[in-house]
C-alpha cells in the first residue's frame, strides 16, 4: 500500500503515474548524479513516454519513498519489483536544462555551430549571441523534439525546417556526459523517444 | 550615442542601468565561462549592487553590444572606458542557479551538510532529500542573502535563525569554482554584497 500522505509536490515538481507495458517495463533508465536520480532514457511509446517524462527530469520519489542517494541499479530494481499499475513518481522538471528562443537572421541562421550535438561556436551578433547561448552545452531538444542521439545532419534539418523562431533546449556538457555514459549511442538512437510533443 | 534599437530583452532577461561611483567604478567583476560573461562579484553598496545584479547573472549586452565571447579583461575594460552615466546592461537572471524551498524538521534541521559552502551530504528522508537537493553544489544564498565567501558557521547561523521555511540558492560546484577562481577569498568576503534583499 502506497503511503500517499508522504507524497510531496513542492514547487516545479509534479506527480507522474506509470504502469508497466506487456513486457513488464516502464521504459525508463536513470542515472545517479550528485546523489540525485535523473532520467537519461525514455523509451519510444513506453509508459514513461506517455507519462511525459523527459531526458534530464529528476526523480525525487517512487511510491512515496525518497530516492535521494540511490544508485541507478537500486532504482531500476525498484521498477522491476514494482506492481504493474500505479507506480507514482514525484518528478522535478529538468533542473539543469535551459530553453532559449532564437530568431533566424535574413540568411536563415540562428548563429551557432554544433558537432555531435554539442555547441562549439557562437556567431558574432547572431540571435544565439544576443540570447546568451553557451558553448560546451549539448542540444537536447529543437522545438520541443528530443534530439539526443540524433545525427547532426538530422538536427540541422529540424532547425532549417523549424520556422523563423526556434526554441532549443540545452544542458551543460559535463552533465550530459554523465547522463549518457555507458549508454551505447545506437541504443540511445534506437530506443529514445524522439516524437514531437503534443501541443 | 547608444544604439537603443539594438537592445533586446528576450524572456527572463532584464535591462540594468548603471552609473559609476565617486571612484569611477560600477562595482562589478565578471568571469567568462563557455563564451558567456557571468557576474562573479558585486561590491557592497556599489552601483551594481543598487542595480540588483547578483552573483551568477549572465551579462548579454553592454550599451547594445553583445558581449558573447568577450573575456573578463575586455569586459572590465569596457566598464573602465564607459561614461559615468547610463551604462546599460542586458542581463539574464542567473541561468545556472536553482532555488529550493526547504522545511525544518522537528529538530530544526533541513537535512544537509556543507563544508566551505559546498553541500557534502543529504540526510535520508529530510526536506533536502524530498526536494532533490544535490551534493557538489555550492550555497549562494540563504533566504535571499548572499553567502559567497561567508564562513560556514555564519551561514549555519543564518539558517538556524531563518525561520521554519528556508529558501536556499545553489549552483553546481564546477561552475562555482570557475567563477571564484583567482578571487582571493578575503577579497570576496570583504567586497561582496551580503546585504539582505529588499522585499
Amino acid at each position: 500500500k502506497m503511503p500517499l500522505e508522504t507524497l510531496v509536490c513542492p514547487y516545479a515538481t509534479r506527480l507522474v503515474i506509470l504502469c508497466k507495458d506487456e513486457q513488464g517495463k516502464v521504459g525508463l533508465k536513470v542515472k545517479s548524479i550528485n546523489k540525485g536520480v535523473f532520467v537519461c532514457l525514455v523509451a519510444k511509446n513506453s509508459p514513461a513516454a506517455m507519462g511525459g517524462l523527459r531526458f534530464g527530469d529528476q526523480v525525487l520519489q517512487i511510491n512515496g519513498d525518497n530516492v535521494a542517494g540511490f544508485n541507478e541499479n537500486k532504482v531500476h530494481d525498484i521498477f522491476k519489483k514494482a506492481p504493474v499499475n500505479n507506480i507514482v513518481l514525484a518528478v522535478r522538471d529538468r533542473p539543469f536544462e535551459r530553453t532559449l528562443t532564437l530568431h533566424k537572421d535574413s540568411t536563415g541562421h540562428l548563429g551557432f555551430q554544433f558537432k555531435d550535438g554539442k555547441i562549439t561556436a557562437i556567431a558574432v551578433n547572431s540571435s544565439a549571441a544576443r540570447n546568451g547561448l553557451l558553448i560546451d552545452h549539448n542540444l537536447l531538444e529543437v522545438n520541443g523534439q528530443n534530439v539526443v542521439g540524433v545525427k547532426d545532419k538530422e538536427t540541422t534539418k529540424l532547425i532549417d525546417e523549424g520556422g523563423q523562431i526556434v526554441t532549443i533546449t540545452v544542458i551543460p556538457n559535463f552533465l550530459y556526459q554523465h547522463m549518457v555514459k555507458n549508454m551505447a549511442n545506437s541504443l540511445v538512437k534506437k530506443m529514445m523517444d524522439h516524437s514531437m510533443p503534443d501541443i
